[in-house]
Order: structure tokens, then sequence, then C-alpha cells
């Protein structure tokens, strides 16, 4: 275990980088995951993390002393409290952090199963969200068009609630890309001319895309649509946030594979 | 029409003071919306505003002109581009705001249609997004208990999408007092040995309260429950965040009640 105490100190100085700008994080391609509960998903699938940043304090609780248990000690580095303070990016945290590099396997060769791809979903929080739905609803991997916001920045993490641990996410994924090694249907929501989803077929596996908030879904995926569902809205809005959306897409279909294997979608 | 051009304009101070704190929009009861879809949402339901801010800028659009000839010119008041920006929550907005007395309407003497109750949520974008659902969803009124964020923040407003336009929103509601009002059964979700949402009859009106993000649903609240619901998950997350919840209730809700009138639920 070393111990930082000054701002001089060169890992602190790229830890405040990656900090303080999610481009830095995406661009090198690594994450920083603060509190106990991201700390102990990430170990359990993924091993031993770059490095471990804990304040003193932190070293106090149980929680903190099991998941430092499991780290390889020479990767493991002490901060006081106000140096600390200038990485977290959570009021009233928990004093410890992971540095380590985002999760990242190759795109698979044929796509079989039911999957979300994410077309330019550009808030922290709606990604994250998203991912948290995905991976309870039993969904196996996540595609990220460029345009998407950085899956593995800090609010993404932190909203996913550990999401990321149970899904497999690719980013920069081109649609056209993907769309050639998908051998399930395709399914969009659109509010216009579109088929009620509780009247659509969904007991077997599609792929979910999921639009940009201002945009919508893009041409290349549209172009690539076998559902166009839409979920009926008696109130006046016409419309619903994209995170809530898809969350009322993926339950009605959990609802609608309920008590059955899935099976080929007609 | 009024030109504000310095700083140190009383009005320009108090938006000022306003934009840059939630705290400050709350105990005033007042909220700043921003762009042309909230402000033309807001003059639709409730009026003329307080004060129409606009930049030189933003009266060249053809959609401001539109606004602008709405509003009685005594409370209009122009900025140059610099004081607007200092007012502004949106990155690259349209350069109108209108500042309003939030629409507050006394407390329902008896609650018989279905509602929602927010329970200390207190994440905007979460609130702002469960607004949007229970507009779409056809819900007329929201209850907002202590501890819940400001509903007419700023933040809120801008997930909401127009949403507070189509509701009627109730805060600092205390659960005693809403209580005793309810002719409605009250419904939460719950992972623990509840029945799922699919097998519980919604065809009726139901009062569904939601929780804090990270509490969940307070004691006073789980003391009046009638239907403890849970939305099965067959993936390894334990949770949904709560707007995605809130959605997947309400929409579920929705295709329960689809082509037949609501009855009273047994």
């Amino acid at each position: 275990m070393k111990a930082i105490t000054s701002r001089d100190n060169p890992l602190y100085k790229r830890l405040k980088a990656l900090a303080g700008s999610t481009h830095q994080q995406r661009r090198s391609g690594h994450a920083l995951l603060e509190g106990f509960h991201l700390a102990s998903a990430y170990l359990d699938v993924a091993g031993q993390p770059e490095t471990c940043v804990v304040t003193e304090g932190a070293l106090r609780h149980d929680e903190a002393q099991a998941i430092v248990a499991r780290i390889d000690e020479r990767r493991i580095v002490t901060l006081p409290d106000a140096l600390f303070g200038q990485l977290s990016s959570v009021v009233n945290g928990v004093g410890m952090l992971l540095l380590v590099e985002k999760l990242d396997e190759a795109l698979p060769e044929r796509v079989r199963q039911g999957c979300i791809v994410l077309d330019g979903v550009q808030d922290a929080g709606n990604v994250g969200s998203i991912l948290r739905s995905a991976a309870a609803a039993g969904i196996g991997h996540v595609f990220c068009a460029p345009g998407t916001a950085y899956a593995w920045s800090s609010k993404v993490l932190r909203s996913g609630m550990g999401a990321h641990f149970l899904l497999q996410i690719h980013e920069d994924v081109e649609p056209q890309t993907l769309i050639e090694r998908l051998d399930v249907p395709v399914a969009i929501t659109d509010s216009h001319g579109a088929q009620a989803i509780y009247d659509t077929d969904l007991s077997g596996p599609v792929a979910w895309v999921f639009g940009n908030e201002g945009a919508g879904v893009s041409q290349a995926w549209r172009d690539a649509v076998t559902y166009r569902v839409t979920i009926p809205q008696p109130g006046g809005m016409e419309s619903l946030n994209v995170a809530a959306a898809a969350a009322v897409c993926l339950f009605e279909q959990c609802r609608q594979q309920r008590g059955h294997e899935p099976r080929a979608s007609s």
C-alpha cells in the first residue's frame, strides 16, 4: 500500500485529469468506479483493477476492508480526504474508487439473442437507466452507436448501479457493421402509424434500437426495421423519455415471454 | 417592451438569483420556463407570465415572435446575449424564458382517480421523467411529499417536456393528509414477497407511490398499501431506476385498462 500526499504526484495528476473529463476517460478507454458497490461488482467479474484509491478514513469501514483485501497490495494507494475529494463525483462519497480499463469485448460474429442498440442516446442518466433496465430484463449485449454518451463515464456508471458488469457493452459500433451481423429482427418505437406494442409478438428475441433524445432513431436503423411499435399513450403527452420508453418495451417483452421459452418470432 | 442592459438592474439581479438556485426558486414559488416549447405550453393553460425575457437575437425567430405576440408588451424585457447567458440552464438555448409563479391548486377534498405520489424522489431527472410518463398515461394529479425534488426547478421542467401543464402537481403534501383523502387503493413496487404486476388487477384507479432512490417508500405509505406489486426481472439486477419502474407500472396499467372503461378495483 502506497500513500500519495502531494498534488504533484504523477498518478494523482493522471487521476485528476481523468476525473475531470469524460472526454479523457473515453479517449484513454478508462473508467473510475466510485463506491463499494461498483468496486465489488468489478472485482467479481473482471479481476484486479489498475489502481485502487482509498482514503485513510474509508479504510476504517468493514466494507472497504473487505474490498481492499481482494486487491493486490501494490495496486492500492491511499489519499488524504482533501485530495480524494477532487477526484470524487459523488456528494458524501465513501472515499474509495477503482481506476480500471473499461471492459471491452470483441463484437460477436453473429447476434442471435435479444439485444439493445443505443443509437445516439446522449444523456448519461438515460444511458445508465437503460443499461440498468437491460440487465434487469436479462439482455446480454448492448451496442452503442457513435454519438452515444460514453458508457463508462462516471455518471453512466453511477446510474447504471452495476449493470455494466452484467452486460457486454460494445461502443462505437457503426450501424451497418452490426446490421450485417444481426440474426434477430430490429424493433423501434414510433408514434406514427405503428402497431401497438401489446399487439406485437415479442415472444422471440429482438434488437431494440433506442435513438437520440431529440432526433430519434437514425436513418440507417430505420431502414433496417422489422417491428415499428407504438406505446399507446392515453394522456395528452406525445412521447416518453427514452429510458422510460425502453423500460416499457423491455418489460412488455418480459411479460410476453413469461412462462414460455423464447421461440422464433413470426 | 423594455430593454435591460445593466447587470445592476433589480429585475435582472432577481432573475439571476433565481436562475442560480433551485432553493430560491422553491422558496419564492417561482419557476423559469426556458425555450419555446415550455413557454407556449404555459401560455396555453395559464395565461400571462410575470415576465418574458428574450434576447434581441431570439426575436428574429418566427417561433419567438409568435410567443411574444401572445404576451402583454409591458411584461416583455429584452437582454443582450451575454446577460441572458447567465440566466440560461441550457447549452445553445434559444434565448427566451418566462418568469412565472408555479401553478398550484388546492389539494382535492377527495381523490377518486388514479394518481401518483412522489415520496422523496430526489433526482430532478427522475422527477421530470415520471411527470412525463404520468402525463402520457393520462394521470391527473401528482402529489409530492416533502423531500421530493422541487417540481418546478429548471431541471425538472426541462426533463418534464411540458408535462407540468397537463398535470396538477401538489407539493409538500404530508402522507397522512393525503391518505385521509384517498378513495383509491395505494400501490407500491416491492421486490420482496409481492405479487407480479401482471397478475395484479390494475383495471381500476390506484394511487401509485414511488419512493426515494436510496431508501424507497417511507413507512407512512408502506402502512397504507393495498397492492404490493413486483416487476419480475429475469436478469441479474435486483432493481430498476425509479423512473423506469414508474413507467413500467403506469403502462402495464394502461395495457390492462385498454379497451374497457375503468371500473372499481376489487
